[in-house]
């Protein structure tokens, strides 16, 4: 298959590009959030970042159709992006879009570079911590009867969350701040579940690898045995020649 | 057993027409708390839906204990079943009543059909989430000094009860929603325990037949030494008496 | 050891009566919680079945002791037990009192019967939830500032706890209270832990010993080789004693 | 590498020293949370103690950056305890600087003693939980709007977080409390991750050595099968001589 080849390669040189792309995009929506009184130009710089993000995307899918030598099977593997890129044109909701997009450029940045589990793991859930308690932030400071104004209040609400203490003290109480801390509860507990789910396969796989080399170690002691049995046979006969 | 033949072409056979009855059950459920107020002719048939579904699992009932081998062992598997069925007409109980029902076209209608483990943890969770959702509205919405009046809400009690985050914002105060809450408690507790559960003996299965295996092979390679031993002796006698 | 037979007769003999004694024991305690408005003979029965229980275990205990061989360890390894005996005379805490010789009996009679471990973690959390509710309904139900009235309300709280979802709709205020919240999240985290560990080290266990007999059978076989080598070499000289 | 032993000869031989010295530090810290009307020598007494402490992991810092063999790694692993030796001159903060210096000694002081896994776990637990309770209560204790009043309500705080609980009666409300409940939560996790990860690991490394001892077996069978063909061929070879 040298299409896939090609795909990998192209996937590696621009994996640095699209890290730094991500990491303006988070920095832009960090400081749409954290400094609602901006000037027009800031918001016009963070309009671009959030356009040529949304383009880089848009085209670099469409390069790795191109490049992928089974279509199908990769416009299967990646429904969630393309409705991603479709959506900002069909709905107005800024958080979704944000954070689908965050996803999208996660993964495929994660696609390019190895990294260590442990680190993996770890950078991973300090993101959603930080990018969270923006989304959270941003959904519930103006909503009537709210109790999160803060980013301190924000990241205090997510922290509760994510370890499962629930206080109580702050909760979101908009339609959106819910969906995003179903979102989160969903998010922890299957990242617990994977990272469980595929230790348990890894030692599955690790046993029955073990009992099926155990089992031909049989079968050769088996035919050992057999052998040894001939070999008896024959002295014993050559005996018995020998005595008639 | 020609009898067991009969009864698993029964569950096979009618698998599909009780996956049907089942989500027509739960639509009509949903549709009567999610709809509070609905015409005579609704409320008709989401009576006749449920009647329909309570006699087809009685039948079935009665149908499978007619054809199994062990008729005394399937009574003792199947006295929830029992219970459930003869409940109806001595209790009251709207939320119980559908829950267990519910439980009982379940179970009955897995046994039938064979999915992957993930697909199936996955999708019972979420039907729970589902189906608890619309029972602690159903029990909770109209109680003086509840706090839990909409789906959303509800849906959001939910998540937080089985994510066990539990920020108290939303809870039930009714005798029936909190004995629905315990059953999510127990139910989330029980389902962990199970996996874990299922897992863990699936190891200990597999150790012993590995550590069984192993054993024989060292019995084999046991016996084969002292037959090549006896190979030996032979050979020495065989020289001893052309010395002789 | 023919002490320590001695030891175990008794405890197995005995296993049932204080069996019986515990359950006695247990129900006067939920008595005397939820039916505070008790007839003066109500509150004689409740006291003799207590003084019979603590004298039944102090008399248990120090014939124990008498059969044990090893005394110095008995007492080490039942301080617990000891302390608990002499605690009803110097502390007037009913809760602490009531929980400890449960605990005691608890103790004393599972180690003379056997049970499968899913009955016996089962029925130890559903006796621990129902005993930690009456205690706690014991402890709150007169305090000021308390939202702990009715055993359901108690029931509630003790399963919102277990299951660590903690609403804070009901909680404990007083300082007895508080301590059994903290013993019981202590326990519900120690039994994880225990349960958890358990498999932990039986699976450390049944390694060593896979290894053990793997390293064996790779020695037996390596005897295998010397004793097959060891025949060639016979037969070679067999043969070049022949062409002599 | 004679200088990494003098370095933990003079680990070793300070252990004692700096366990009393921190258990101090401890107690001093506990005294001046809770007796806050202390006399002008009790603080005088505590003062000193603080710079004392400081004092010797300074100069036993120094001490073993000299007696180390590979200087750049001792620095690079050793990056925390530099740090919190040169905190308390640039920020005023008690509570962070009470813990991390406490951090310090714990670590400095288990390097030289060796202790059962569970006696580790669960006394670092238990010490957590007392220091986070002085800690909270040092933070919240005159705080505006705050509800963590007096020692129990600290240490109750404390259990309720580390349980996950989190009934939400009593939290932290300042950013010092905020930040400490947080550490409390990501180390709770972390703890569990670690022994988590640890026993996998663990299991990884066995299952690969018991896998390569297999296949060697299995190798040096089949080096036995091709001995004994060997064997046979030979005395076939006898045999065809002796008949010509």
């Amino acid at each position: 298959m040298p299409d896939d080849d090609r795909l990998n390669r192209w996937e590696r040189r621009t994996g640095a590009a699209l890290t730094v792309l991500g990491a303006l995009f988070l920095a832009a929506y960090a400081v749409r959030v954290l400094r609602p009184g901006l000037s027009s130009t800031g918001h016009t710089v963070i309009a671009v970042i959030e356009y040529v993000t949304w383009g880089a995307l848009a085209v670099d899918l469409a390069v790795r159709l191109r490049l992928t030598s089974d279509r199908r099977r990769f416009l299967r593997t990646h429904v969630f992006d393309l409705v991603v890129l479709a959506l900002p044109m069909i709905r107005p909701l800024r958080v979704l879009r944000v954070l689908s997009l965050l996803i999208v450029v996660h993964r495929r940045v994660t696609r390019a570079s190895r990294l260590r589990l442990s680190v993996y793991v770890g950078g991973t859930t300090a993101l959603i911590i930080f990018v969270a308690s923006l989304a959270v932030l941003d959904a519930e400071r103006r909503a009537p009867g709210s109790n999160i104004h803060t980013y301190l209040d924000a990241l205090w609400w997510t922290m509760t969350t994510v370890s499962t203490v629930g206080y109580g003290d702050h909760f979101p109480v908009t339609v959106e701040g819910r969906f995003l801390a179903m979102g989160l509860m969903v998010g922890g507990i299957g990242l617990l579940g994977f990272v469980t789910g595929s230790l348990a396969s890894w030692f599955i796989d690790q046993f029955s690898e073990l009992q099926e080399s155990e089992e031909e170690t049989r079968e050769d002691v088996a035919d050992l045995v057999a052998e040894v049995r001939a070999l008896r046979a024959e002295i014993a006969s050559l005996r018995a020649e020998r005595a008639a």
